[in-house]
């Protein structure tokens, strides 16, 4: 087994040969060097010169000369020790919603077109298509969102607390270091129902909180915000309602640029009068938390836009509860928070980390955002024939983000991840005793323990022991003559080297003792 | 919350109104009716009456009138009490492949279109196209194994063990109710490696056997067959080459078809002489142990085959290891197994349910093969440019079949399913007490337990217990004014109705010691 951390990289080859492909293909003489490269591949190929029967797979067994092929742009495999990476993260994700009483659903990977489009606004052209091949047509899933409220509407679910954990694809351009990716998992918390106000919103602050603390990502903030107030302040500042919605998208843009630009961008683009853009920018630059809630409900025009107000009344609510959590430490109120889909009806919120990891010297990754959501109250109705909504708050956790930071420092700290939770190796230090490992590793497996053996009839004792150093086994169980006659087993910590004969019948037990305390 | 067990009936409707989809809706009368019920809904449509802007999502606080949507045909929403059910499938299935020393890895839900295609024979046609929206032409995977075979070459690794569950694509009829979907589940143990003959095609035979006997689906044998047996059983009764793939293709019919029908399929259809038809015939008759193996070594014609010598002699070895699995008793030596797919090049296996459950009176379910896979040692070698074999064998364990079955009898025995894991319900037993709710919950969340409560401001004593009992969360942690001032809080075990008083700082580690033991 190679070194765990050393994820192989992947052979180059097939994505050039592809000119559709050729803009994310940023190095053009490479790019014919392989052309030219491939070639020999392709007029020695066997699988292509052999005509092929209809139904037929080509001769398997000839040498074969397709060109190594890699995964679509944006899509990545994951190593095995990505995947224990990984799995922990989701470990920590999935107990916080089990621990809140959350239950898991799942949606399919496609959905039928119809029910995807006009719900993301410009962003529907990112939107996976599935060619017609006759029957419907149908789309891949963009977020775990809308699948739920179609599933919603369709069961006639008014009430529940549900989790799910799924990939979603956008045709975006994928930038796979900074963990954007066009297939990349989300984590989904969300509660619908008809409650008393922002006692569940408060709950997804919690669990914003309690993730990125379990987490241990560094120091983050939750910038937390509520569309009534966005759309009562444009209101009041003289923004037409109709440029409401554009409003929000270009301000959410406040993260990566400067106020100059957006203003420039809302004055220039979007035809704003630069007075009233003047006026967005003074509330915009306004974050705080209890204090800021009641100076803004004195605030002589705002307090008097119901909407706000309403808005304003519930924030302080908010704070409220997020005191008894004791979590407001790492909450602000932001004026200046948007977020740039359409459907959010309420609070609307987005965890930022305060700084990014940097512990060994490495080169930082800038992540964004790790967890964002909010009040969707309209979303649900869409979807149910006579309109009927069904109020809902969620939050998605930014896996992605999260994972490029760990493994990153995973690999700056040279950690080793064992991959496999193999306890036992089973070896034999003399030869033709394969069938003595072979019953003994039954016997393990029988009785629940994880063990492995080397696949050779009369491997060397050195290298099995090597095996369980490079991979991590702690244990090593040896059977050889001496021990099969006496009905033991020589058990071996591969760590300190001790060996004890142990009964045979008792050797289960004794691992088990050993490694689960 | 309903009664988990009752998964809620999709609305009908919009399916019936693709005239594409009709094939699948059996009941015309019900098709007109369905199309009557729905024009008012799309008369009345403010969402498609408001004109949109560009980039922004139609109003979505008015009443909607989009007719529900439902997923995708042979395609499902799983369910809360569904997804505990496969969760305690796949923690088994998982479990195993962790017994046997398997790292996970994953690989995208889309590959490239040219990689997928000349894999899979005739059924090819049933792969998902996405839609050319520029850049690569894609497909959605049809397997796990082809990918892992991808992977393989591309990362040049020569030697793993891995496993991988994910979701499969294939544009089938779908037989849902017989757990045949579009979207399916695949749980792949695959060995890659050159080694020793037969010790990992015996572990694979090992692994369907525990996972089948730990999931109590009923009575099972596995079937195995090598393809050079096959092969030399087809040469010898004078079955020309060029027919050797569609032969097994029509010999894996033989589960669903009796001989007689096989037999003039291969005559008729293929185009072969009875006589050898009919040599062939009495071959496939034959299944049996270690003596119908060494009978066939003393086949003066089989033996005299080099192909199906090698076969036998590594059946014979395989068998030799099976003994010492303890496991014999269930695999059966069957000359008639062919598998379907064309990449197997060595042994093959399948396992099948042996009678149908039926302990409660309950229509049974045909569910034909649990578990099938075999030897490719082609395949990675297609993805290699030099053409570089890596000898791989696996087993494909198939959880939506036995989930079907374990499903049916869940509903069967009305067997009640908690889709939550919430130890408690913070509850209070007087108005005006959601803050010291708040507090309570608070803390217990911090402290690691779950603890679930209502989002109402007031709620009553006797909802909250009856939530309880819904859902079957086993303990109440009840703060009313009295606890709040004596610093306590009343345990209540929703079982038993006892109640305890607890000092609150004891509270976490009391329920901990009540329900982790």
């Amino acid at each position: 087994m190679t070194d765990p951390l050393l994820v192989p990289k992947p052979t180059q080859g097939h994505r050039s040969l592809c000119p559709s492909s050729k803009k994310w293909d940023h190095n053009p003489k490479q790019l014919k060097t392989k052309h030219q490269l491939l070639v020999p591949w392709q007029t020695s190929c066997s699988v292509r010169a052999v005509p092929s029967r209809p139904g037929a797979v080509p001769v398997l067994s000839g040498p074969c000369a397709q060109p190594p092929f890699i995964p679509p742009q944006g899509t990545r495999d994951h190593h095995p020790a990505q995947m224990t990476l990984l799995g922990r993260l989701l470990g920590t994700v999935v107990s916080c919603f089990k621990r809140h009483g959350a239950a898991a659903i799942d949606t399919p990977v496609m959905e039928l077109r119809e029910m995807l489009m006009e719900k993301y606004g410009d962003n529907s052209k990112l939107i996976y298509e599935l060619q017609d091949q006759g029957g419907e047509l149908l789309a891949l899933r963009y977020d775990l969102t809308v699948p739920f409220a179609r599933y919603l509407a369709m069961n006639k679910i008014t009430n529940i607390k549900r989790y799910h954990i799924a990939k979603v694809y956008r045709r975006d351009s994928p930038a796979m270091t900074r963990g954007r990716y066009r297939e990349f998992y989300q984590c989904d918390f969300d509660i619908a129902g008809q409650f008393d106000p922002m006692i569940p919103d408060a709950e997804c602050l919690k669990i914003v909180h309690e993730i990125l603390s379990e987490l241990q990502i560094g120091d983050f903030l939750i910038k937390v915000n509520d569309r009534r107030i966005l759309n009562g302040m444009f209101a009041i500042c003289g923004i037409p309602e109709s440029k409401l919605v554009t409003m929000c998208s270009t301000l959410d843009k406040l993260d990566k640029m400067p106020w100059e630009e957006v203003r420039s961008e809302m004055v220039g683009e979007k035809g704003l009068s630069p007075e009233a853009v003047d006026r967005v920018g003074e509330y915009v630059q306004l974050h705080g938390g209890m204090d800021l809630i009641e100076q803004l409900l004195q605030d002589p025009k705002l307090s008097q836009n119901k909407m706000a107000k309403e808005g304003l009344e519930d924030m302080k609510l908010l704070f409220e509860y997020l005191t008894l959590f004791g979590i407001t430490g790492k909450v602000s109120f932001d004026l200046s928070l948007a977020r740039g889909l359409d459907y959010y009806t309420g609070v609307i919120y987005e965890a930022v980390l305060l700084q990014q990891q940097n512990n060994h010297g490495e080169e930082s990754v800038g992540v964004g955002s790790v967890a964002g959501g909010g009040r969707y109250d309209g979303l649900v109705g869409m979807f149910d024939p006579k309109g009927r909504k069904v109020p809902c708050v969620g939050v998605s956790i930014g896996i992605e983000r999260i994972f490029s930071i760990l493994e990153h420092r995973m690999k700056a700290s040279r950690e080793k991840v064992r991959t496999t939770e193999t306890q036992v190796m089973v070896a034999t230090p003399q030869k033709h005793l394969l069938s003595a490992r072979l019953k003994l590793i039954s016997e393990l497996w029988d009785a629940g323990i994880k063990a492995e053996m080397m696949y050779r009839k009369d491997p060397k004792l050195l290298k099995q022991l090597q095996y369980c150093e490079d991979t991590g086994i702690p244990l090593v169980a040896i059977i050889g003559e001496e021990e099969l006659k006496d009905g033991v087993v020589k058990l071996r910590d591969v760590a300190t080297r001790e060996e004890v004969n142990i009964p045979r019948e008792e050797l289960a037990a004794e691992i088990r003792r050993r490694l689960e305390p």
